[in-house]
């Protein structure tokens, strides 16, 4: 389409224009900048020739509305991103400042390069471009950005549940993922789910002289001890009913899970993987995107600084995050969760459990949802091959609340690739992706015209 | 002695004058501090009528050297002390600066206050208050005060074995300790040994999104349980060969033990400690002062700060220390731990150990012999009590290279007490002790000239 082609200049200018907007939300001091990257996407919209374009305050970092509704009788889709982005801590290990974005080699490098503020500009174009081009879209199109989703979306429910009407849609549109490779297309059926706590270990009133050993008690043996207890020798998660509500994996299922693979060579390669562990029934791919996990992400106590600090400390901490997989439970598995931590405590030591927040069902929409299939005819066209069909490791905790409260199903379509460091330092995106996506979203606004 | 009560408020400004220089000798940029307080210490032993004072240079912190040996045909006593400190942190834990000491009811808050600021300034004042009054003291006397007792005492050994004749004595007596309370008189009979590591562990070149669970691995499982695997479910250290040579108690060593110890609630009141854990064979004084130990006495990696990050980090690290007792050696258990982390790391993890300085020998005193029975005279004149016998619980590497470089034997006296915080927040002492304190040496200086 000529229109794209002859404003990509300017649409590469707006993406680094809002790149260079730290928008954290998880840092309560940005919380400024989350929401003036908010005002950009809402300006960004009406540019586009939406209207309605308004906040939508939240009691959190706002949300931003947008509809384009010329096309009465035709069916509605709602599209789906945020601009929020993660930290950009360990800060020395960037090679360009995070907020200031580097194009090298038709790579854009800043932190919310691949999750997603490129990904979120994709479908305003492609409106933009058709409205410019053709005058109207070929079906009704609504707009849904949220700015808490690297938090875990805490009051996207609540937003979804006051805007019902607003927001009813026939299907919704996720931009918040990737579609794989040009050479190896890919659809998501959905994201995994999510469920974060985090534990305080306390033992004693103060820290103590490490010479104090055998008599005071360490809380960072008690702390190894628990969450050592949560794992098996060969990986599998040991809390009791942890896997009792996972959907067992038909040999259907597997077999496009294996097809989908990409080889672990090229993992390893990437990342610098020095091995792989887990659950031994299960490959690593369905490992990660069929089998529900239990990471700690985080874990702290004592002292960390250079040399020796002779010390017993009086607390140890760390934090867990659950990956689900359908039909769990964030609140079920939170609780077996608790009950484990509250057995596997040493008596020594005094627990507290803190629910952090990022709670998400886990999601899959039916592989044969008349959206599912516009998809896949799509990226077939884009890129002259049938793509594969795989499943999020990640989670986006909005698919399974649009499910619950809109009724709606959602398909996801965005160009980040899994090795563009999407959360660590020198995230990027590349700016080939950035032009094929929004060819691919007005060529998607047409399918869904025709398939809803 | 009227002289030690009529300058008592001269000696107390001189130990806050002392307490003010931050001498943290783990502290890189604090080393200028370091060498003014074996400046500051060097100019008190000169006022005190020492001759030959000196600055000993180590290639680290320097150490001090002052003598007096004007009783020539009689003993020669070494008394050993150290004017370097711990690291304050954390700073917010403290009720006033750490490094401007408050006087409130009756104590000095102040980092390097029990341990040990004050002590070094004990036989100091009381060769001072000897010489002022009857002009000579009753037997040779030198100081070696070193300023890197709190990085475990590196370059002790190469100053010990490059001043051999300097250093000759017949007994050493070693300020950095306690006796007790008045009301409960205690003589250590020596400290235990020292090993230090720190282990780093790493799965890949990057962290990663925590949605590559089960794909990617997660070095902060592979640490706990490494550390884990350390220990049994009753507390016993499982590194193989680790209790191979610790000198079984004898029914009256641990009679002794039980004699000296304070009631298990008097800990807890202190320190709040929540609850005792250990070889159960043991109570919890043989376990702190008879028993090696190994602590982790930090843990580090992932996401530490506020809120949820979902990440897969790709390094974690932990810092060890274990406590020897005879006749451990610090370089065999170091062996034993390196092939115990080899042994124990999971294969999807790459380990590095770094070994810390402040390996120390463990060393026990025989309990008969003249010097330390002089020790129990003075103690038992001083407060009309018995001292109870007890073993140091913490480490002094002194002693270990005293005995194996000079041939040695070392009693301790110092009046820190086990509720004064050593290495921890608000650190105090009490200001009568540092007056019994000045006592009890000049009465030792005189039972050791009877004795030896």
């Amino acid at each position: 389409m000529g229109y794209l082609e002859a404003n990509q200049p300017r649409f590469r200018e707006e993406l680094l224009d809002l790149l260079r907007i730290p928008s954290v939300s998880t840092d309560p001091e940005r919380a400024g900048e989350v929401r003036r990257a908010a005002e950009w996407v809402a300006a960004r919209l009406r540019r586009a020739g939406m209207t309605d374009v308004r906040l939508l305050e939240t009691g959190g970092h706002p949300a931003v509305y947008g509809e384009w509704l010329g096309a009465p009788g035709r069916p509605t889709v709602l599209v789906y991103g945020h601009f929020d982005v993660q930290p950009a801590d360990p800060l020395h290990l960037w090679t360009h400042p995070p907020f200031e974005p580097a194009v090298v080699e038709g790579r854009v490098y800043a932190r919310g390069a691949t999750d997603m503020k490129g990904n979120l500009l994709l479908p305003i174009i492609a409106c933009e471009a058709l409205l410019q081009t053709e005058g109207r879209l070929p079906l009704n199109v609504k707009f849904l950005f949220e700015g808490e989703e690297e938090i875990g979306s805490p009051h996207l429910g609540p937003v979804l549940e006051q805007n019902r009407d607003l927001l009813a849609c026939d299907v919704m549109v996720s931009a918040d993922g990737g579609m794989g490779t040009p050479e190896r297309p890919e659809v998501w059926l959905g994201p995994r789910g999510l469920v974060a706590l985090q534990i305080h270990l306390r033992t004693a009133d103060r820290d103590l002289h490490s010479g104090n050993g055998g008599l005071a008690v360490n809380p960072i043996h008690a702390l190894v001890r628990l969450l050592d207890s949560m794992r098996d020798a060969e990986g599998r998660v040991t809390v009791a009913g942890f896997y009792d509500r996972v959907r067992p994996l038909t040999p259907a299922e597997r077999a496009e899970i294996a097809a989908a693979a990409l080889p672990l060579e090229e993992f390893r390669r990437t990342t610098g993987a020095r091995g792989f562990f887990g659950e031994p029934e299960y490959t690593p791919w369905e490992r990660a995107s069929a089998r529900p996990t239990l990471e700690v992400n985080g874990i702290w106590g004592g002292f960390t600084g250079p040399g020796v600090k002779t010390v017993i400390p009086c607390e140890a901490h760390a934090k867990i995050t659950c990956r689900l997989v359908p039909d769990q439970s964030p609140a079920e598995i939170r609780e077996k969760l608790v009950a484990h931590i509250l057995a596997h405590t040493p008596a020594y030591a005094e627990v507290s459990i803190e629910h952090l927040p990022g709670e998400a069902d886990p999601y899959l929409i039916p592989p044969d949802h008349p959206a599912q299939r516009a998809l896949v005819r799509v990226l077939t066209r884009l890129t002259g091959r049938e793509p594969r069909v795989t499943r999020g490791f990640g989670t986006v905790p909005v698919m399974g609340l649009v499910k619950r409260v809109l009724g709606a199903e959602t398909i996801t379509l965005g160009v980040g690739q899994s090795d563009e460091r999407a959360h660590a330092p020198d995230e990027f995106l590349r700016l080939a992706s950035f032009e094929r996506g929004q060819q691919a979203f007005v060529m998607l606004l047409a399918e869904l015209a025709r398939a809803l």
